[in-house]
């Protein structure tokens, strides 16, 4: 049965679930980043993925992107699986500013992450899972 | 018409061409580490693609992704688009290895490039290349 790995629940707030992927949003209110995990059993790398899963995956990834850069107006979307730190097949979907705090480098491991305030963290929930679920991936 | 980045092109060597990407080797030799750039004129995000030309690219950075982990007996593999420094859309292809020079950080911006060697760029060209060319993308 899939479980979300507990670094990405502790690092994390829930957000929505597509077809396929859970979506959380990352705790750091520095930048607009969520976060897709398959819920499969055992995924570590993109192509370990069944076809069928993958382009699903893929289809979500577009939407998702797509809709982060609209909702916060992002001048460069970032999108990226790594997983060196949390093996748990995860997809980073980050707005991007050019004046944010990591420009022009990538966002991990940049600074300490800023916690969200918890009102804060609400609205950006909210905003996140009504773009998204109007997708109806 | 498509044109390759001139800093991609700078910081790179030509390896092969897939139906919709050209794939050039980053010139690091720490890091086995391909980018895929498909050709087709001012894309940025991966949501500005056509959905036929998405489709591609999906596949593409499947099949790249498993045969690099298999040609080079990665532990993980990193699949990016950042484009914060180079808006022309590209896509990373990293072998990571547990005791490689940035692990478990990600490799951009970490340390210095160590250029390839030219008989060790030749190798690696050609590895991957054969390797790519096999799956007939």
């Amino acid at each position: 049965m899939f479980q979300l790995h507990p670094q990405l629940a502790k690092d994390s707030f829930p957000v929505t679930n597509l077809s396929l992927s859970r979506v959380i949003l990352a705790n750091d209110a520095r930048f607009p980043w969520i976060v897709l995990v398959p819920e499969r059993e055992d995924l570590v790398d993109l192509h370990d993925m069944a076809h069928a899963d993958y382009n699903t995956l893929a289809r979500e990834i577009r939407s998702t992107s797509k809709a982060m850069a609209n909702l916060f107006s992002a001048d460069k979307m970032n999108v990226a699986t790594l997983g060196n730190m949390v093996p748990q097949l995860h997809i980073h979907i980050i707005a991007r500013y050019r004046n944010d705090a990591a420009w022009p480098g990538p966002v991990w491991g940049k600074g300490t992450a800023e916690l969200y305030e918890k009102s804060a963290a609400e609205k950006r929930i909210s905003d996140i899972r009504e773009a998204l679920d109007s997708l109806n991936l």
